[in-house]
């Protein structure tokens, strides 16, 4: 039995195929296009080049998010998809977990793992590495860059930034105060292998169960509701 | 332009896409399936993925060895074929240096690239890294596991292992005598990421130019040496 894994939060969309804990098969495309287009056929490449079919699939996880309102629901809409019409379990993974699990190298280590919200903030959760794993250290949420720095100038630990916030913080974050380190490009961005990863042992959802986790309200929703109070 | 880059030195092979310094997309295969099968079919997916055609590729980079020597075969022939069809240039890069390409992440980082090689010895190439780039400390070579001990020890600096020799390496080198670490997986494996980047700035060639750097001779060549010789 495969598990496909699928992220699409961000610019780049990728995808994976898994049996057991082995990743088989891995795609990435970083080229500005949209998901819609290129989420499902690089998905459908991955699992036919390993001469298996869609069928063979036991398991879909997805970044469910936090993340770009569209990415997710893109990669939430073609994981549905798949699991209801081949009658399967999904699982829907933190984003933020997702890079964790994509980045950790060494016991010790410390994960500050951010996406840009725009507006002054970032998604962002910390993890520690502990066993080859990451632990989670604090909720995911959405935080000022300010906020962030506060806290991770209290832990006095030196930081290994992820995600594709991972510059702007190190840009932003007052470094004379606290060790940053951004991690290489394979590690650093969110995709489909962490979220096979993150995936491992946790509870399954039918399709309909798979919901995006989106931490903030969309522009359209903060208009109506300024629209209502006035 | 575009730059393909194949990886097939190994069991996995893996195929990208630059334009430029930028990778647009990237994809690996690691199911013990034959290269002959799977990397141009994945190198095709990739650029109809970009909503390109083979025709957009200006130039082609493939990992020229060491390494399996069918799995070097299988790239070369592959890479030889697209530059002959499409009248374009190719570049052949150390399978040791793309590794090395794929795997730095901080300034002063020891790199020690190994490949099994059988017979005790790994392909081996040490590289430390400087501006973000790594620089080339010793030749490629075939070296005896004792040998390349020696050499790491008498440094006396901590090593990030890199190849898919990096476990051989960890579990047979006394780590009482010298620190090593094994990079995580997707910086780990020898790739098309790699070859890509090792390629930036190198001479070009024609197709006829390309040729394997098996730095050991054949087990075929062995045989028919030890029958002249007796």
């Amino acid at each position: 039995m495969l598990t496909l894994a699928l992220e699409s939060s961000a610019k780049a969309a990728s995808a994976a195929v898994f049996e057991g804990d082995k990743m088989l098969a891995f795609a990435i495309q970083n080229a500005g296009m949209t998901h819609s287009r290129t989420l499902l056929p690089m998905a459908e490449g991955l699992v036919k080049g390993l001469d298996k079919t869609m069928t063979d699939i036991g398991l879909v996880a997805v970044s469910h998010g936090p993340g770009s309102f569209t990415g997710l629901r893109i990669g939430l809409a073609e994981a549905k998809g798949l699991c209801w019409a081949l009658q399967i379990p999904a699982v829907g993974v933190s984003t933020l977990e997702a890079m964790a699990w994509g980045g950790p190298v060494l016991d010790g280590q410390m994960l500050c793992c951010c996406m840009d919200a725009r507006r002054g903030q970032v998604y962002n959760a910390l993890f520690t590495v502990e066993g080859g794993e990451p632990v989670r250290l604090t909720p995911d949420r959405a935080i000022s860059i300010p906020e962030l720095e506060s806290e991770l100038v209290a832990r006095q630990e030196p930081w290994i930034l992820l995600g594709d916030g991972a510059e702007l913080c190190y840009n932003t974050i007052d470094r004379s105060q606290v060790s940053l380190f951004i991690a290489p490009e394979p590690l650093r961005l969110q995709n489909a292998r962490g979220v096979g990863m993150a995936a491992r042992g946790k509870e399954t959802v039918t399709a309909d169960g798979l919901l995006p986790v989106y931490l903030r309200l969309s522009q359209a929703e903060r208009a109506r509701l300024a629209k209502l109070e006035q």
